[in-house]
């Protein structure tokens, strides 16, 4: 899996001192974004060249261990499936000095092209892009 | 179920044209915070005085139908289900047009003491203003 | 002025307990479009059928008093100035007890058309819909 | 003045295919967290152990080029006054490639003391930290 530290920030933490929720799903975007920066392919390249866009269609979340402000985090992103024209992607948020898991997700997308907005499979290279970080085994 | 209606902001619209995803779960957040709103126990009192609160531990969620700048949306919330000391919270996007549902969201949260965020069973006014919007059949 | 109640969010608020600060541009930006919504031209509709958007230039902002959560606020859109093609943007916080101003923006846009991106006179229907809440006075 | 590397990202960009403008100051206030980070002592320390804050006074902000998705920026944070008991923060968003600035904000900040929430002069070791990118002569 991909893995960047990602820095909790002051706005993050809700008025209770954990991480509201709702950010975790745009650090898990951001953190995709990333992966494709890393592999030189960046997102806006994908989307306004390759014109490919991956919607969510289906997220199944579980939040275990609350996220406060100034814990060290890494932001894991994998493919955990490459359907035909589907990916699911597999983040987890994982604290670098315990190692445990504090929230993951599993999100599904529907690999679309940009200009009509329908599923499509996904171009050779994106698919090879996304093979890179396939998650062979349930880890 | 408590209905509200949202409208769809510039902001909330991504490049694509489209609801960026981790903003509905804002979205249903502050629904949520509205339907506490409008049985006269405002969430900030929720948290402050009676010092409960609902961090959500797992999420399960579809998305149909793409939201776009302009679309005629309400949001929906009930109650799915109450647990000991569990709460599953159900959000729609609906259509007020059309009447179809954009996307979906079954948040369980851990009713929590604030000052502990131990679980704890949520005390008898809460308990009972949840019943209130408590879904008998699963619609 | 249009005068909307805003309510607080749990997460407007920091881990500081007040609003965080780039959020006020935020609830500006959709207190503005409930201003359009409200006068039976959506902001969308003036986006893309009007062709018409208005980009911050300037900003220029005072924050007085910090919002918490819970706060009763309404917030105040006026226009300040019109342009040529220029049209500034007045906002405030105002909690609706002490009638205080919590904080205020000047917001400088430049009216231009969404195809080409550059200057324009805001449309006649437009124009008459930013002259029917220009402060007179400077209030 | 510190340094800092902006990806512009998917969600950043709005319906218009332009920075939100409410962002910015989201990014800015990263970016100066970034900067603490960079020093070795964590915005996190600074609030919860040193028990100061930097809460927004003014804001005097240009807004000259659009950013779009994709385009290659710093953000430069540097301190353009220190008064006895207030911080003026000084942010640009600049083109890595152009060098010309995008956007920039003057952010006077009161010096507070986290309990308190009044103002205090900076300690020692914040006061010597904001110095070292104490702006000389206006840049």
């Amino acid at each position: 899996m991909f893995v960047t530290p990602y820095d909790v920030r002051f706005a993050d933490v809700d008025n209770a001192g954990i991480f509201y929720y709702p950010r975790f799903f745009h650090a898990f975007h951001v953190a995709m974004e990333q992966w494709w920066d890393s592999i030189g392919r960046p997102y806006h390249v994908v989307i306004q060249e390759d014109k490919i866009g991956f919607p969510a269609v289906h997220i199944d979340s579980d939040f275990k261990i609350p996220v406060t402000f100034g814990d060290p985090v890494d932001i894991h992103v994998g493919i955990a499936r490459i359907g035909t024209t589907s990916v699911t992607i597999r983040y987890r948020f994982v604290n670098r000095e315990t190692n445990k898991v504090h929230c993951q997700a599993d999100v599904v997308t529907a690999c679309v092209n940009m200009d009509t907005f329908r599923p499509t499979p996904p171009p050779p290279h994106i698919r090879a892009a996304l093979e890179s970080i396939l998650i062979r085994d349930d880890a």
